[in-house]
């Protein structure tokens, strides 16, 4: 059959990348070409773009700018390694996509919703596809925001550990230091989003164990596969 | 009198950067309170996507990804530079602005005038003016793309002879090595503009010397000040 766009989606520290690899993992073990890639970023001009957002001042951004900069790395995310992956029949497992950007700056930051949702579909929107490229199916991962900002500090401070140079040791921890209020606001917009599309957004309890978690995805992809793509839409 | 919001466009070479500087002279002279900003640019993080746009190869965004890029450096700009300074009077002369996107991604390279305007108004746009910040008046200065390549290869030279480290010599010349067939969409793009927007766009032959194209430009300025800013309007 061919590949799905699978993405993973959620607040900090939820377990997005473990996740997101662990499902590429499991899918190539069964013999699939599997395409493992994550937002911001994805693609060199995209990872560029990635750090003027993961890094530094919380406060460096208008909203609206920063909404932007996400969509202009979405398009070439897209363009560069989602779309050409797809078009050859691989599944896309992506950590992050246009998801982020609708509760991040659309709902927690105050975009707006309608004002997001409109430029994807200016940015990424085609004739057969007014609304731009979306998901087959989106695993938000839930946590309680306390939980899932530890779990980031303590990887943020691995990372740290590991590293020497002033240039590779400037954290991509912009979001974790947004404050706890933001935090609250992300984890309830994520669960709204749930309620938005729940054809394609699925939301899934992440506080177990990595693995326990990751049985949960895979019983969820097994219970799609038996219906065509088609009806996993688009809600 | 309150300051105008006044902008210089046109392809590359043509000298805005120029004219824009001699007439903040000559308004500071009258003793004006005039800022002098540029696109892509202006403010602090938009200086820094700047980086991502006049650098390296032709070829390296998508032209979407680009107009977004510079929609988000422009919303920085307008809320950190311009819109402060027009609220306490000032003048504000800006080398570039609005109508490059328009002009450059919207036209000349394919994104459609009206995908460029829906962004922008969706970027930029208040409850009061759903279309976003406009200049008051926008010269658009008109040269044989040829000449006006000739003369921005030259400034590039005398700005390379100058430095020495690599990382300044890396060249803003991305949009410069675009091709002749590009330059010539820009400046026949950049003559549409002076239609689409005849009250606010003045076409101006910068084929003259340095001096005598300023004194075309104050006389302009002078014609409109006799009439109240209102009327120079958005047309």
């Amino acid at each position: 059959m061919a590949g799905m766009f699978i993405t993973f989606e959620g607040g900090e520290g939820v377990g997005k990348s473990t996740q997101a690899r662990l499902l590429a993992d499991h899918l190539r073990a069964q013999g699939h070409d599997v395409v493992l890639t994550r937002e911001p970023g994805g693609a060199p001009g995209a990872e560029q773009i990635r750090d003027l957002l993961v890094r530094g001042d919380p406060a460096r951004w208008e909203p609206m700018s920063e909404a932007l900069l996400h969509i202009a790395a979405r398009v070439d995310h897209v363009a560069k390694t989602i779309q050409p992956a797809l078009d050859r029949g691989a599944w896309v497992i992506s950590d992050r996509f246009r998801d982020s950007t609708l509760v991040y700056q659309g709902l927690a930051q105050g975009v707006g919703r309608e004002r997001i949702e409109s430029l994807h579909a200016l940015a990424l929107g085609s004739p057969d596809h007014p609304d731009g490229l979306l998901p087959d199916l989106t695993f938000i991962l839930d946590l309680p925001p306390a939980e899932g900002l530890l779990r980031a500090h303590s990887r943020q401070s691995q990372i740290d550990d590991q590293q020497t140079t002033k240039a590779s040791n400037l954290a991509e921890d912009r979001y974790e230091r947004m404050g706890d209020a933001f935090h609250h606001a992300l984890s309830a917009a994520f669960q709204k989003l749930a309620i938005f599309y729940p054809e394609r957004c699925h939301l899934i309890d992440a506080s177990g164990d990595e693995h326990q978690v990751a049985q949960i995805i895979l019983k969820q992809i097994a219970s799609l596969k038996t219906r065509p793509v088609m009806d996993a839409g688009q809600g």
